[in-house]
This record gives C-alpha cells, structure tokens and sequence, in this order.
C-alpha cells in the first residue's frame, strides 16, 4: 500500500491514472487553510468517471472542514472542486487489485 | 474491486441488480449541488431489500449534505429519496462474494 | 457476507440470534421518516448482551439522525430504543467468524 | 472475533488485559443516558498506554454524544473518563493478532 | 499490528520513522485537554511527506475536537499543528506491508 496525497488548487483539476492492476483507495478530502474565518463557504467536490460528472460531497469552511470517503477506483478518474477561496487536498492510498474473480466456484 | 457510483434525480429510483457471485458495498450518500443555500432541506433515503423498505438514512441539505454507510448487499435492491430539488449520489464498490462457508470448521 | 436490516418499531425490542458459527458487524443506526420537524427528540439506542445493558449510543432527530458504528457480535443481544414517534432501523451483515483460534502459533 | 463492551462509571477507571496474543479493536465510545438535557457537558476520554496518559477525545452531551474510533491496542491499556454525571460506554472487538511479521521477505 | 498514539505539544512537531517493511495507519487527531471553553479555536493539521507540506485536515476546540482518518504511510513523514493552546494528540497503528505486488497475475 502506498501513500497518495495531492492538492487540487482553485480552478484547477487533476487527472489520476491508477497504474496496470492498482486501485486507488479514496478515504479524506478537506479544504486548505482557511484565512478568512467570517465567511462560511459551500464546496462542493466532483469526480469524473466514466464519462459521468458525479458530485462527491459538500465541504464547508465552518462547519465540514473534511470529510471521510471510502471508495475505491479501478479506473482513472479526475477530481475537482469549486472552491474560489483555496485548494482542496484528496487523499488516499494506492494498492493492487485483489485477485478474486477467477478463484471463485460456481454455485450452480 | 470495481467502482460504483449512481445518481438518483428526483421522483426517480434505481434498481441495482448484483451479478452472480458478486456484492455491493455502500459506501455513501450525498446530495447534489445546493442552489438555493437559503431554505435547509431535509432528504430522506429509502431502500427496498427483500420485498421490505426500509429508511436508510436523513440528509440535509445545510448541516448533513452527505453520509458514509458501510453496507453489505448480497441481494438486488432499490434505492430512492424524497429530495424534490436534486438528485442524490449514491457510491461505494463491487466486490466477489467471500467464500467462507464452505471451509468453516465444525465446532461440535 | 450477507445483508442485515431491521426496523425496531416504537415500544419494542429485537433479538438477534446468530447462527453457529457466525458474527453480525452492525454498522448503522438511523431514525425513521421524521415527521413533525419542529421538535427536537433525543432518541437513546441499547444492547442487551451477556446479560448486561448498556447505551449504544444516543440519535436526534434535528443533528443527528443516524450514526455509524464498527462493532462485532459473537454472540446473540437485543436491540431496542426509546423514541415514542418512530422506528430505529439497525443496518449490518453477518459474516462467517473468522478462523483465527486454532492457527495461531505460540510465542513462547 | 469477540465482542467487547465495558461499561466505565463516574470516577472509575478500567484497566484492560488483553490475553496472549491477542489485540483489542477500540471503535467507540459514548455517553450514557442523558437525564439533564439543559446542561451542556464537555467529557474528556484518556487512555493509559505505555506509562504514558492520552487525551483519546473529547464527547459532549448535546452535540457529539458518541464518537467513532478505529484503534488497535496490543499491549494492556487503562481507559477513563471525565464526566460527573454518568457513565461512559467502550465498545470494540478481540481479535487475535495477524500473523504478519516472521512471512515477510527481505527487500534487500 | 502495534498501537501507535503520540503527543505533539504546541509549537513542535514530530518525525515518523517507519521501519523497512512497515506501514502507519494513521486513524485519528484530537485535541487534548480544553481548558478556556469560552473561546473556539479552530486547529489546522499539517503533514509534510515526500517533500511537500499537505493540510491534514482542521478541528475546532468547541465544535470538532476530533477527527477520524484513514491514511496509510508508507514513507517516513512528519505531523505538525498550529494550535496555541495545546497539544494535539495523533493515534494510529503499526503494521506489516502487505505483499501484493509480486504474485499479481499480468492481465495482458
């Protein structure tokens, strides 16, 4: 398993390609410093995938701060956000595709 | 492991049918983009298993706009809300179905 | 791995009765539709096991109506709660108890 | 796995033995009944490890009755609380420790 | 698997060395002790790994003592925090590298 951080700054996005036969754990995303603590910012976060544009939650600068995912990916993906006021940081873990198609009987 | 992520609009529900051998993890419930930051809405969250629906969960869309679950299906299910201004997003991931029966041990 | 829902109406209580050799993960409390938001109702959870009582934990129907939870039985327990106006639904899966015991090697 | 739940009185402590080879999951803790829901406590939870003594987190009587952990103790632990006006409930899990150490290969 | 739980008083931080084939999972920050619990002071997280400073995640001394994650480490990194008033406490667990890589099947 291995350690996946990254920082999506405002405006931006970030593609991630999962290398042959890895999947990306997908478990905190949480806003970036906050500087300015009298406004109370809504972000919301996005992911791409599958040619579908999919909403992945709702971040707030004084009430959610961060929140836990538990996704996993098996293919890439692009994540962004709509926040004006800061970055977003993502994080995760990578880890190989268990192996557990071909093992499995048939109940027939 | 295979990712899942569906959207749910509104008055609509999803059936989700498991292939042979397989279940769903239900990682996560959310709401999609808030327009109208000014009225708080209460979201409810149904799932229909074994011919019983049952309430999954609350959302709002000003304190609670999403949710983890850690949720094992092994049957075919539905899903629906009641959330007149937006869809909901539903994630988690598709997995083989442990084989554990078989090889457990008798304790007598 | 196998789905477990059940909803524990108001007054009453539920047993749960494993099979040999299984264990129930619960994972999940959450309140029923709630209909009259203008109050404000503290609703506690509790488990009857090995013939001790204790508070699971304590759901509300404005801040917070589900919790996750992480727990593991082994053994059978009941549920039950104290809401007057509405259902618990209690969410899990029933796994097959791991073999762990009998291959442990020694450390001495 | 082995189900664990220990209820902890105002101004007692517990010490928790765990057996050989054994480790015991900590995956919550919450407050007992709340009789005065007009006052507001703030209870601080520790963990004795190691001689060293832990801020484990803090619950409230209002806001955060309950709170998740995911921790793994391997070594015998003493677990106590703050609060004047009841009990604090731990609940989590035994299992036996993985085998891990002695199968590993050399990355050398 | 072996607890792991450290104290990073205010205005230090700390170093993590993991051993050759080890991994951190980091599960938890929470505030220490609140003392004035007339102010709320909000408390940012920083983690510097692979020669970048990333944000953690942020808690709040009145409304979000304490935060759950589910990162794992693979590489050494370092924790700080910009709390004042305190210490901030970081809990998690040692384990073993998994050994994926090298039996994964090619899927050419």
């Amino acid at each position: 398993m291995e350690f996946w951080g990254v920082e999506v700054k405002s405006g931006q996005s970030l593609k991630v390609n999962l290398g042959e036969g890895k999947v990306l754990h997908l478990s905190q995303a949480c806003l970036g410093e906050i500087k300015n603590t009298k406004s109370s910012d809504s972000v919301c976060l996005y992911v791409n995938v599958e040619s579908k544009k999919l909403v992945l939650g709702t971040l707030n600068s004084e009430r959610l701060p961060q929140q836990l995912f538990d996704l996993v990916f098996d293919k890439d993906f692009q994540i962004s956000h709509n926040w004006k006021n800061g970055s977003v940081f993502f994080y995760g873990y990578k880890a190989d595709q268990p192996i557990d198609g071909p093992s499995y009987p048939s109940r027939i």
